[in-house]
């Protein structure tokens, strides 16, 4: 009997992980990889925003992923994690391990805000984008016949909670597409209202001052009404409670102002640390269980040169998980592992279809900033770098494709 | 105040019932076209079972119909109809009509069926296909890692119910699906079972014994099991009940075996025949009530020369939505109205991407009739033919978008 790698999760870690298993383990017949997720695909979650406003095709279907590689892929959903016993209890059938990758991502934060639940669009998957998008091209088609000027403006505003990079990626987006169905609509281009609402100072925190400026004057453009240190205190049917500043008429609220990990891991017995993240050490071993890692979202690792957590992104999940698959290759080879170490490779803002910002680290500690409209190049190469590690790893091209 | 015409539901006969009133009243400030519909786009239902298997663009979304025309329109539900007061109640408010015209098309009929209306799924909207298509996925991604040969044989079947044109066209994109599926699971071919269950005593009732004969042998080709003269009798979760023939394990059952009208008709005092189709005259009229008109799946039309009822058919909804424009015109002017003369243009079967049967009928009640590869052509033609006549009306294209 093979001993069994089991990764939970086919988000960016994930799917890095068992693409470098797979190449390390290929010819060794003592050792099968798994793969689990509640879904048939791999959701380019960084691209989101853009489904959530057009036509975008952002999942690679598994079995392309898995097609010619040993990996055995179980499309269901985990229940808890038995760490005693060494198995994932799932919807259903239990999968055994022997070693674990934990890389399941993570949720929307409703942080208990009354009604958000309830009212609020997220976005965190591919069925949240068909939904905002379908609720936006109602909320339009509602308003040409509405007679009540009340209702009509209520139902032409749209209120995005969360300045992260979330939100303000979707504001850009959201702001194009209600250009265009006010086109379709024949409605007064200055009638829709979109609100930005960040808790916070600015709106997305950590990023360089310059790049912030430049995202506000564009989303400005765009008309975005943004309010900072403004806080989404309530909602109801059609209204939004904000501080300051009182009620907001909106038929639409998307909220994408934090994120959490699911709480099966703490049930599970995991230790677990701010927004239940697991505590791992500088390997991304779960402590007190050698064979189990926490990568990506789930992990609370810490940068040792900062000393600081680091934060939830892609670019890190994707350095997790091919870090945790080596690691696991070298433990099974009587190796030294490697500790993890946080490498920021740039930040990129897409602001619609036409405009990027961000940097991109280069050797020697440089940085390249780029602005405007000659970044959209750029910014292919950079959207499809994930993809170009895919193909690093498998040295045949997987690409987005509808589902 | 102008008169208020209002035609409910935005199918086949309901838009070319408002773009030819809109051509024929467009100078005329006397009267105001109203359209309603749940949906903010015009389905091409005829083309639901291409969506069910693969990315097809099916719909057109109503403000690029209703662009640059004089046409309010109405997103939201029908409840009940007034006739005595003249007016539609909907789930959000009160619309007022002078003329009426429903065309708010059919549902699928289960015809209370143990189990059925739980567990199959239906082919009658645009979340209907995806819901399809995302089933099979899933399906077969389980299939890949399951290790209870039972459970795999059932994740590997799917029953159609209902042989009609809905079914048949159906299980021959649903073939070619599974083929691709296996070949991305790599699942050998022959695992996958497809069932055809119809009640009658053959596929394709009505439809001229050639052409039958030619579908059956392309099904077959494509490892399609049919069963004629056999029911569906109950489902249950996984499980499909057939007589004769006992129980067949099937994680997918699609029902296409039938169809009815909605119960809101009849409850709102309209007088209703078999499937709760509408009574009208040989004008399309409601019995006693001169103003109000049925069309297409709503009309128990009757064909005077055979003097049977008008068949449930996208064609026929075409010439009926046009000849209510007429008609009410007519009446507007003091005209005389022109009694419906069902006009059999052609039958058209797609069985797959590649194979189209059927004929059409040419000038002097002659047919062309066309089987095999080389009909592609003619079928792109006439499966435009609906937006050929759109764009008759209209003097501009409306393309099928992605919605």
């Amino acid at each position: 009997m093979p001993k069994d790698i089991v990764v939970l999760g086919a988000g960016y870690a994930g799917i890095n992980c068992v693409i470098r298993l797979n190449k390390l383990l290929k010819k060794n017949p003592d050792y099968q990889i798994h793969l689990m997720d509640r879904n048939p695909y791999h959701l380019l979650e960084t691209r989101l925003h853009e489904a959530a406003a057009r036509q975008a095709e952002i999942t690679i279907p598994i079995a392309a992923i898995i097609h010619k590689r040993n990996i055995i892929f179980h499309l269901t959903e985990v229940i808890r994690i038995n760490l005693n016993e060494r198995k994932v209890i799932t919807l259903d059938k239990d999968i055994y391990y022997d070693y674990l990758v934990i890389a399941l991502g993570s949720k929307t934060n409703f942080y208990d805000i009354p009604g958000l639940k309830d009212y609020a669009f997220q976005l965190k998957t591919f069925d949240d984008t068909y939904k905002i998008r379908d609720n936006l091209k109602r909320a339009f088609a509602k308003a040409k016949s509405e007679k009540s000027p009340e209702e009509r403006k209520k139902l032409l505003t749209i209120v995005i909670g969360g300045g992260g990079l979330t939100g303000v990626e979707l504001a850009a987006e959201i702001a194009e597409l209600v250009e265009e169905l006010s086109h379709k609509w024949e409605i007064p281009p200055q009638e829709p209202q979109i609100y930005l609402i960040e808790a916070g100072e600015t709106i997305l925190p950590a990023v360089e001052k310059k790049i912030i400026d430049k995202a506000k004057e564009n989303l400005i453009q765009k008309k975005v009404k943004i309010s900072t240190s403004t806080k989404v205190v309530k909602m109801e049917s059609g209204e939004v409670f904000i501080e300051p500043g009182g009620k907001i008429p909106a038929y639409t609220l998307i909220w994408t102002g934090g994120i959490r990990i699911s709480s099966i891991l703490k049930a599970s017995g995991l230790e677990v640390g701010p927004l239940g993240r697991i505590k791992v050490n500088q390997f991304l071993e779960v402590e007190n269980f050698s064979n189990v890692y926490a990568v990506g979202d789930n992990a609370l690792a810490v940068n040792p040169k900062t000393g600081k957590f680091v934060p939830c992104a892609a670019q890190f999940a994707l350095q997790q998980g091919r870090l945790v698959a080596n690691n696991i290759y070298a433990k099974i080879n009587g190796k030294p592992q490697k500790p993890y170490r946080q490498k920021v490779l740039g930040e990129v803002i897409s602001l619609g279809r036409h405009l990027t910002l961000g940097w991109l680290a280069l050797p020697g500690n440089k940085k390249l900033s780029f602005f405007g409209f000659l970044a959209n190049l750029l910014k292919r190469a950079v959207s499809e770098k994930h993809l170009f590690l895919l193909w690093k790893e498998s040295r045949h091209w997987v690409r987005a494709q509808g589902y």
